[in-house]
Formats: C-alpha cells, structure tokens, sequence
C-alpha cells in the first residue's frame, strides 16, 4: 500500500493510495486511539463517486471512524471488462424494453466483478489493519451488494453491513446469501428502477443473518432519504462501538 | 370527559378518564406550552398492556408530548363483542391448523372493530384537544393496523402515524389505504405468527403516502426490537415538532 497524496481537513486525514495496481481512498480521524473501520462501498468510478464517498467518510470520521475505499474492477481509471460492459449494455436495453432481466445477463455482469472485487477488498483489509491508527472491528457500507454479500460470506473480520439492495444479484450469490450471520441493515427503494423489488425481498429474506434490518422507502434508486444516512450511522455505532 | 383519577410521576402527570363508557388514560408532560398529542393504539385490554403503555408513554412525555390511549371496542372492561370473539376463535382454530386465513374471519374479527373504534378515538381527541396543556400537532402509534388506517383516511388531524404491521387487515381497508397521505414508519415482524408477510407488504405498497418507510425485523409478532421504539420516536419528532 503507497500513499499517493495526504490532506488534513475538517479534523480528519485524507489519503489516497494504491494497492498494486487498484486506486482507493482512506480517510482517519485525528484520535490517539486504534480506530474501527469501515469499509464504504460504491458503484464504480471514484472520481465521480468522490464528493458523496467524502461526505460519507466525513460522517464516520466525526464519529471516530476510519473509512476507506477501492475503485472497483473496470471502473475509474482501471481497465475495462469489455464483457461486463456488453452485460450493462444488455441491461440497459432490457430495461428501457420492459423486458424482464435474464438471470445471464446478471451473472455476466455481476459475477466477474465479485470474483474480482472480494479478494481485492480482503487485500486493502490485510493492508489497512496494518497500519497504525486503524483497529478493528470493521463494518462494511453501501456499494454493489452482491459483492459486499460474497465478503459478509467469506470475509470473517467484517463484524457488520449496512446494504443498498438497488442492484440485481446473481441466483449463486442469493444462495451464498443463507451464509450470511453477521447483523445487517438492508435498504431498499420501493420503486428503484435497477433492481427488482421481490428479488430484493428473496434476498432480505435469504440472509441467515439473526438480528436483520430492512428499511424500505419510496422513490427510485437515487432517492434514499437523508434520514437514513443516520440510521446507518446508528446501526453502526449500536456493532462497532 | 371525565377525569377519574390522578397523579404525578417523573415530571408527568398521569390521569386515568371516561368519556361516555370508555375508559382512557392520558399522560401529560409539566410543560406551560401546549404539547403535541401521540394516539397511543394498542391490541386491547388497557388492565393487561398499561405497563408497556406506560413506558411508551414516557418516553413521548420526556420529549415533551402528550399522550393517550383509550379501551378498545370489546376488550377489558367494556362490553364483549360476542360476534368478534368468535371470529378471534375463528382465526386461532385456522392458525393453528396451519390452514389459510379467510377474507370472512378477517372481515367479522376487524371490521366491527374498525367501526366502532374509529369514531371513538375521533370523540376522544374532540375532548383532548379542547383541554389546555395540549395543542396539535397528532400523531397515531400502534395498535389495531385496521383502525389506524381508517382514522388515517378520515381525520385530517392526525400528522403523522407509526403503524404496527402486526395483525390482519380486511380487504375493504386495504383499498381504503390508497388514500393515506400522511407521513408513515410502518413496522413488520418478519415471521409475525398472527399476521401474513404477504398481505403486510401489499399494505405498505398501498398506502398512497409519498413518504412511507417500511422497518421488517426478524421475529415474531412480540419481538420488536427495541431500537424500533428509538426509531419511532425519531420519526414522530422529524414530523410533529
């Protein structure tokens, strides 16, 4: 892990690094202590992700949180997945079709990205708990939830997860779902346009999970109220502190 | 409205009243200015469920609200409703043959309810909000989810609900939801024994309110999880203060 640029703001310290080949961002907060931390999830494209990824570090390291993230396989300035690309684009047009989403398009696009993004987010976790300043636990948050799924599954520092159930989600990765104990908080647009909403319920419902949460709001995939950025922060607090 | 007995008790004053043949019970904080008022639903029996609605209570007078709740239609001390009773003994010999839940049991165990009650929590907030010491706004939590539905559809006083997706709901209120426009948390036990997963989800996606949050924990019907009594008091605040 390289440190590629440093900033002090807000009380808090801004890094980007790389690991190898993969761009990531950790942000710590100014406290003597080890702190938890939390791994932030996105779509892709940390450049384009940056301010929303910001704030949401900015609320963890208020909190005595360390947060970090990757760029995800084939997206930002990483190579393409050619085969990933074409699986979108036979998404997109389903979609604007009315036609119904093939479980191969889901696979072609989902599956090549978890087999490479899991052992990449367990690399930045060996790399990052080594460092002095960061403890554990860990928390995962947000970002594409079949791969925060397969990294509940295999992942055993991950203590807890806040998932955005607002993309589609590969019938072997529902299956691995039922392995799943960690506590979780599930959020879900009512009417989210790229996911299906009882796909999202069979997955809520899949999760072996004991103590599991699902808030369910209205509006489409980018409308999730403010009010649950708190929640998120207290379901947090309530695991990792 | 009568107030037949009285007392303070950890900066509240707490009064048990009738008003006509119903018994009720308010709480009110030890504030001068006038307090916003929670409608405290409850499954029946005011005797048997005043500890929890005690404890609910002050939680709301903490926060600087009123609160009250009044004997549900049939239960504790109030005349029986021999045709309710035996549709609840209807419904418990379905249950526990594992058989489905008819439209007719649903029909004959709520709807009397429904009608009768509807009308009685409107009398008693005539009578409540015309006492000095409590102001508007109203909000309704928990209870029967049949009658809050319909109280939501006909009184325009009430703000805000927090609804408890806990026991069966006739068709006819189900239809009778789309005109719910008010704010609602609506709260679902996943694996609720009294209660279909199913037809909870069609209510939630039936309320016509542009903002709803569905809360679905693990558990059955008795095993809310106590954040959720957290989260209920955060919702009524976002929307009555």
């Amino acid at each position: 892990m390289h440190f590629t640029s440093e900033r002090r703001l807000e009380g808090a310290l801004d890094r980007e690094f790389t690991l190898g080949d993969i761009p990531g961002i950790l942000w710590t907060p100014e406290s003597a202590a080890p702190a938890p931390l939390i791994l932030m999830g996105h779509p892709g494209g940390l450049g384009k992700m940056y301010p929303r990824l910001a704030a949401r570090a900015r609320a963890c390291t208020a909190e005595g949180y360390a947060a970090a993230t990757i760029e995800l396989p084939g997206a930002g300035d990483r190579p393409r997945f050619p085969a990933v690309d074409e699986a979108r684009a036979d998404l997109q047009r389903a979609l604007k079709a009315g036609e119904p989403v093939s479980d191969d398009i889901v696979d072609r696009l989902v599956l090549p990205l978890a087999e490479t993004a899991v052992p990449e987010w367990r690399a930045t976790l060996d790399a990052l708990l080594a460092l002095p300043g960061i403890g554990g636990p860990v928390g995962f948050s947000g970002g594409v939830i079949a791969i925060a799924t397969r990294l509940a599954v295999v992942e055993p520092r991950i203590a807890a997860a806040v998932l955005f159930a607002g993309s589609y989600v590969p019938r072997s990765i529902l299956e691995e779902a039922r392995q799943v104990t960690i506590p979780l908080l599930v959020l879900l647009q009512w009417d989210d346009e790229g996911n299906d909403r009882q796909h999202a319920l069979d997955l809520f419902d899949a999760f072996g999970s004991r103590e599991k949460t699902l808030h369910a709001n209205m509006g489409g995939h980018t409308g999730v109220p403010h009010f649950e950025g708190d929640a998120a922060g207290r379901f947090i607090t309530r695991h990792l502190k």
